[in-house]
């Protein structure tokens, strides 16, 4: 497989054509699992690595539902691709790290990865467009029973699936939502949000998940507890509390545009204008200017600029993939150029 | 006269089409002068100010040079009217305060313009675009000897001309450049020049002259001496110093592209980008702003601006021109919105 096959389209979880797109990034789920036979990833060594890796890949020739996938050996992978896998939320900063082996299988649409060697023997995850939870684990709830049949998971009748961390043992489920909350940052209503969200046992975070900061009014809502409750049940459950929080956003949103509106408007097409026009702009200084901009095309202001187009600018301008694009190693500096060229490029 | 005549096009010395244009704004001359049969301006009752109205009024009649032009008499204005001259420079804010009567006489192309009962009983002032203190000098020169031969100058063989304050006895003449010193004032030069200005007995001020702030690197330089020099003289030691300045800050200017091409590119994009989609604009941002732009224009970065548009709008989007414009009073924030719509009209 050559990574530049991928690279040809941003990949499809950020389409901004699913349900709520003017409000959810892109749904996510994630499940771990873990070979019977097997000591934990952190406890293993090359060869068994090796192994994991040529099982996986054994399996998915044997797999109807993965056999057309790429499979990608990390270890053939230059430094930039992997940090173009990472930057499109396709692989996990973990399996970047080579001290063994590890691996990963993409689908063309990028919207299903299934990851050999990460924390756990395997992750398999599934990424759909804007809210849409359900068709995500259906997805890749296919492509475990089929992987189930070939492999002998690590199961307890009595905790479910065993994981390298307790906190995933059990449906070994992880769910996230990637929610755009501008207005609840802005009425402050944030606060009482994180605080709900926290009480009834999900978590939010930054745009990259565990330790990334908060962004651009970018949060990432997932779910902690995976044990004693069902996958549905979990999924069920996130999807409700992202169904009113999108709620609370469109009415803080309505609210500012109520109060200020000539100020809020002001503030979307200086964004828009700085984008347009800068010659020079930072990763960080284009996710909060775009997340102004994302506003505005969500209130209908802005109208000459797609969600789909700030989506896919939000992973083509990160640093990997300006470099990937560019085709040569560029300091901070020359990416702000090539960022802010692009940017302008894209918004004409 | 009506001034809604005046107002159909901006005053001709902001036409960005006078020698230096990219750097000077404008060159002004005027002359003090008053009649020998009557007490200064500060002294005299309402009565007396309209005898003086009343000579200045025959005497244009009965001159060729200024016979043609328009006779305004303060009394007849609306408020914003008399703040729509004094934003084009025509007439000061002495003229405003009617506790005496007052007029002005002023041409076409708002090139002259003639105060009666400012501080003095009469002010005369020639204007013209870019650096040409020559030109407006021979104008306002060949006025005032037309005027003198109808009326007795208060003049002492002496002192020279006599003025209400002393700092403008003898020629009688303030010349003064409206310069844009971006480079200068980046480069931290600006500090040197100024001191040297002041040695030379020059004196730098903020664009609407005397007391008022410096704002968007828009620079006034004017003579302080009007006494024991000839008007020669001073217009040669003013105009030599301010082709020095200019020498100065293209030097600057170059330093500013050698040394931070890109952030200096970036910043005067920005502030075009601003411009180009804001829909709130104070009138101090506006300077600002268009400061870099202009900046932009005269570094042969920004193409799709003229001088002529960066001048016109620092006229036109003056709180009185843009109510008047808009036909209608607005307050600062309303102002706020007509400048930023026609700032982007002007931009597009």
């Amino acid at each position: 497989m050559n990574i530049d096959t991928l690279l040809k389209e941003p990949p499809q979880w950020c389409n901004g054509l699913g349900p709520y797109a003017e409000i959810v990034l892109s749904s996510r789920v994630r499940l771990a699992r873990n070979l019977s036979d097997f000591l934990f990833t952190n406890r293993i060594d090359k060869q068994t690595s090796t192994e994991i890796k040529e099982l996986l890949k054994q399996t998915q020739a044997e797999s109807k539902e993965i056999k057309e996938m790429f499979f990608i050996d990390m270890e053939t992978l230059a430094d930039i691709d992997k940090v173009v896998l990472m930057e499109r939320h396709l692989i996990s900063k973990a399996l970047i790290d080579n001290s063994i082996d590890k691996a990963a299988i993409i689908n063309k649409d990028e919207t299903v990865s299934i990851m050999a060697n990460e924390e756990d023997h395997l992750r398999l995850q599934s990424f759909e467009p804007g809210l849409n939870l359900h068709k995500a684990y259906e997805t890749i709830d296919k492509i475990d029973t089929q992987i189930e049949k070939k492999l002998n998971y690590a199961f307890s009748s009595e905790f479910g699936y065993l994981t390298a961390c307790p906190t995933n043992t059990g449906t070994g489920i992880r769910i996230s939502v990637l929610i755009h909350l501008p207005g609840l940052v802005h009425s402050g209503e944030i606060r009482n949000v994180l605080e709900t969200v926290s009480k009834i046992g999900l978590s939010i975070r930054g745009f990259y998940g565990e330790g990334t900061q908060i962004e651009g009014n970018f949060f990432q809502i997932s779910n902690q507890a995976t044990l004693g409750k069902s996958e549905q049940e979990i999924i069920d459950t996130l999807n409700k509390a992202v169904l009113q929080i999108i709620e609370l956003e469109r009415n803080s949103r309505e609210i500012l545009i109520e109060n200020a509106k000539n100020q809020t408007e002001d503030k979307i097409w200086r964004a828009y204008g700085i984008l347009k026009y800068a010659t020079l702009v930072s990763s960080k200084e284009f996710i909060n200017l775009s997340s102004a901009v994302r506003l505005g095309v969500g209130l209908g202001i802005v109208r000459s600029c797609s969600i789909k187009n700030l989506n896919r600018l939000l992973i083509l301008t990160k640093p990997a993939h300006l470099q990937k694009m560019a085709g040569r190693l560029m300091s901070p500096d020359e990416r702000d150029i090539e960022r802010a060229i692009y940017v302008r490029k894209t918004l004409e």
